[in-house]
């Protein structure tokens, strides 16, 4: 390809308030733009990186079994019905109706298409297992975009569904998957952490995230030194309880106006941060209010607290709910005396503690020496719904290291999630009866894994493609190209990359001074950066992306070790 | 691939209500599932068809210099808007808001996109001319989707838009375009005929469809023999006016009750044909209401006659409509004493009859001895919407011969049509002036094209593929498999095939019965069918899908054979 004939050219200027470093360089470079927030072109560098990633994807799948297919853009709303999802996908649905009225959701994940079109056909155990993949547009209506690849509202997924007839089978399955996904990312030059994640569905251990670790990213995960991996949802950690021999004191309340905050409290109440208590309310999917306690110097986890709750998703009171529910400001809430149709959920570290600190649901007031069993009851159920911090004590007895990544990948059982709950989700067994299958499910985003690649590798000229994904693997860069012997000198060299089967990205530009296309060369990142000039000779100067060290190599010897 | 793992196996029944063959035996060989109305699975066996299909597309439209690109599947509404396409696009387009109530369309085409990316950048002439393209998933909210591929509500396109400096420039591109078009019908084995067709754009020459004749098709074409190839909606032939020396007679109202339709009027009046009149109302996107009248032997071109009205679009008017203009039943209706708001456009063909023939506005009333100047005034002008037929006299001064065809592809001009109406669509020309570019636009759809290679290359025993798009090149049927021995043989000429690089599905079942396998091996329609049994001995017996002999071979030159 000629860097002349190529739509569109590298600019200088970076996208308005870009943070990410692959948002700011896959634009400069051209490589992508964006129609409205979260919606993006990929042009024709990127489409070439794009085709890679799915190529390195596509056949660590096939050579697993697993088949491609695709499913239709648009779903039945009907079937997000039938699992319950059209609340709980845990994101946000399009839908959309036809002339006709009919309703569709714009696919997010495709479970419930998969397994309704398993179940067009009549099953046996023998036609088990099997594992169907997909790359597919997927929406999702996020709340927030962020600039560039990273979160988008429209992204293609390679989404793949396995069935089984049991948990075991399911399991030789996550194996194969989880050595494949480690293949492709190795691939691509990814180092991927597998971060053990939290499995909505069924729980278990069969939940895994693969991430590549980046400030950029919105994973967050622990490691210990002996290998422990667990993303901050699930990740497990040793707690310890306080307890001490202090009698009980009277309950007051104080006034502490704007005092919010665990640490600022403790100050200024004169206690240890341990004997403060923060107090959260949420709103579930079905419009429940609950209250979480927790000792102050914890963090909530929602996820774990989503699971003591039993419900399908969770979110931040409102303002005027807190108002309407504590009659206090924001920062003042507590358990103390709170309307009964607030479900209250009491975090272990909480117990065991004597005369501790509470909000007063009452506007700059914090209730003092409160205990179990005097001033509340002695609640029935302690739960767990703390959140691990770096340097806690983890499962192997080691601190644990907190780290933040990008999630380019995840693997999942669903176990029966869908075929119980949709009819006639069944294979036929041995003995000629029909049983529900046993599901997992599979995912790698294609187009955050090429700005994962990006973030990972750069410097301050540009990106630096590894050779597997690279747009092109040669930039022949031209210079003195109004010399009509070393412009044909340039062409034939371009034309025998070409012939050689070599992708050549060649700036024949004759408007373009040296310096420019240098620059242009390392903002695009190809991985060899090839000159021909008046000072080159016979010889082709060579450098490679990210080195500094420059050689002289004739055509055969270069195409020799490029092929 | 080994068949007994392959999703899903072959099923007898056809799909209920089927009629088009490809319908039948992409089901029945399990290529293909329809989720709701006109949208589809496509299943592993179609998806690698699918590639293929997409592969000689992509190497093609690449060795032109075209780039490869991809648009988001949302386009902002306000840029049909911007152009004026929200109404006019010729196809129904559904909308979508996202949770900010920003509107959206799903896409249909992406011209509208297309210029919204390149306005992005500043091009100048240099930049020009280039080409993009993507294979992008397209929504068309039909009124009914027939069963089966070939008209669908959600479909991959091919869709590449061109910029250009000038039309002359277009005009290269649009040869080089038509060239690699049916280059690319020909690699897949099929026939195209380059049809002129109707540019509702800007009229002129730069607009063909490629088709391939097929009685399932709804293009319909006229061919002659000199070479002449062109749309119904184009088609030029000879029209002779009828002219005589009759006096004008007393018009006069003829009680016909029930007779409709011209040849059924001609004989119960004792009138040439030629003296009829059918009358038909439309209704246009703006709500204008446009009686056409046309002589009774012909029909009204609907496209020839949108483009004398000037409208966008146009559709029969209902039933009320056309009573409560008229006063009269469907079947009734003349040009004589319609409402005034009724724009009324007469075919030539009406002009210079004598005593002609028309309804009569009234319910079973037909008006005769009408006269233009007497009974009407003259018409300022006559207008041309008559529709070719079969053995009309062409161009050429030959017979038109009448074909009906699948339209696989397409390519037409655009001109200045979107660049002049999106603010910013524009290059800076030498002299440094911002000048709108000339445009071109270039479509084919894949799977209405899988589904075309089946409807023309099929038998009674199932689909024969062509090679170059084979889901596999050889079908090995493995017999008498319970043998051991045989069965080892069977499994290391699989591996063999594999592993010279020749894509194999492997008829591993030991549950099935040679005569099953055979009719899936037709069913499924791979180019070649390798049997190894019992009775094979050293050689394989290899026949081609459509032929009937069979011959032997060792494996070593059947390899070679295929390589």
């Amino acid at each position: 390809m000629k860097y002349s004939k190529l739509f569109p050219k590298t600019i200088k200027q970076t996208p308005q308030g870009a943070s990410l470093i692959s948002h700011k360089l896959l634009y400069q470079a051209g490589y992508i733009r964006e129609s409205t927030a979260g919606r993006y072109y990929l042009l024709p560098l990127a489409m070439r990186v794009f085709h890679k990633i799915q190529r390195i994807i596509k056949e660590e799948m096939d050579a697993t079994g697993a088949q491609e297919m695709i499913t239709p853009v648009l779903h039945p709303k009907s079937l997000w019905e039938e699992t319950n999802r059209t609340s709980s996908a845990g994101f946000e649905l399009m839908s959309i109706k036809d002339r006709s009225e009919f309703e569709f959701v714009l696919g997010g994940t495709a479970e419930e298409m998969l397994v309704d079109l398993v179940r067009k056909f009549q099953i046996s155990y023998k036609d088990l297992p099997f594992n169907l993949y997909q790359f597919s547009t997927k929406f999702r209506d996020e709340l927030r975009a962020r600039g560039g690849l990273l979160r988008v509202r429209e992204f293609v997924m390679k989404d793949a569904y396995s069935f089984h007839i049991s948990e075991e089978d399911f399991k030789i399955e996550y194996q194969k998957m989880m050595d494949t996904y480690s293949r492709i990312f190795e691939r691509m030059g990814l180092k991927t952490y597998i971060v053990e994640s939290d499995n909505g569905y069924i729980g278990g251990e069969y939940c895994h995230e693969f991430v590549v670790e980046s400030d950029a990213g919105e994973s967050r995960f622990f490691i210990d030194e002996k290998g422990y991996i667990a993303h901050e949802d699930v990740a497990k950690f040793i707690f310890e309880s306080i307890t001490t021999d202090e009698k009980m004191k009277p309950a007051e309340e104080v006034l502490g106006k704007g005092i919010i905050g665990a640490s600022e409290l403790a100050k200024f109440l004169n206690i240890p941060v341990e004997k403060t208590t923060k107090t959260i309310l949420f709103e579930t999917n079905k419009g429940d209010i609950v209250a979480a306690a927790i000792r102050g110097d914890f963090d909530i986890n929602e996820v774990k607290l989503l699971h003591a709750i039993g419900a399908d998703s969770l979110k931040l009171a409102s303002e005027e709910t807190v108002k309407e529910i504590t009659g206090a400001e924001v920062g003042y809430a507590g358990i103390l005396n709170l309307p009964k149709e607030v479900k209250v959920f009491i975090d272990e570290s909480c117990a065991s503690r004597t005369n501790f600190e509470m909000g007063a649901n009452k506007t700059n007031y914090h209730s003092i020496n409160i205990n179990f069993g005097r001033d509340l009851p002695y609640p029935k159920q302690f739960y767990d719904f703390k959140l691990a911090k770096d340097g806690f004590i983890g499962p192997n007895g080691l601190p644990l290291i907190a780290k933040k990544g990008i999630e380019v990948g995840n693997i999942f059982q669903l176990g029966f999630h869908y075929s119980s709950k949709m009819k006639g989700a069944e294979f036929i067994d041995e003995k000629g009866k029909p049983q529900p299958y046993y599901m997992g499910c599979y995912g790698i985003g294609l187009a955050r894994t090429l700005a994962t690649i990006v973030e990972v590798s750069n410097d301050e000229k540009g990106i630096i493609w590894p050779v597997s994904v690279a747009p092109f693997q040669v930039h022949l860069v031209g210079l003195d190209l109004e010399n009509a012997e070393i412009k044909s000198k340039a062409e034939e060299i371009y034309k025998h990359f070409e012939g050689a089967g070599i992708a050549v990205l060649y700036d024949d530009r004759t408007d373009a001074r040296a310096g420019e296309k240098f620059a242009d060369a390392d903002l695009i990142g190809i991985p060899y950066r090839v000159v021909v000039s008046r000072k080159t000779g016979d010889k082709l100067e060579v450098k490679k992306r990210g080195e500094s060290e420059t050689s002289f190599m004739d055509l055969t010897q270069l195409i020799e070790k490029l092929s």
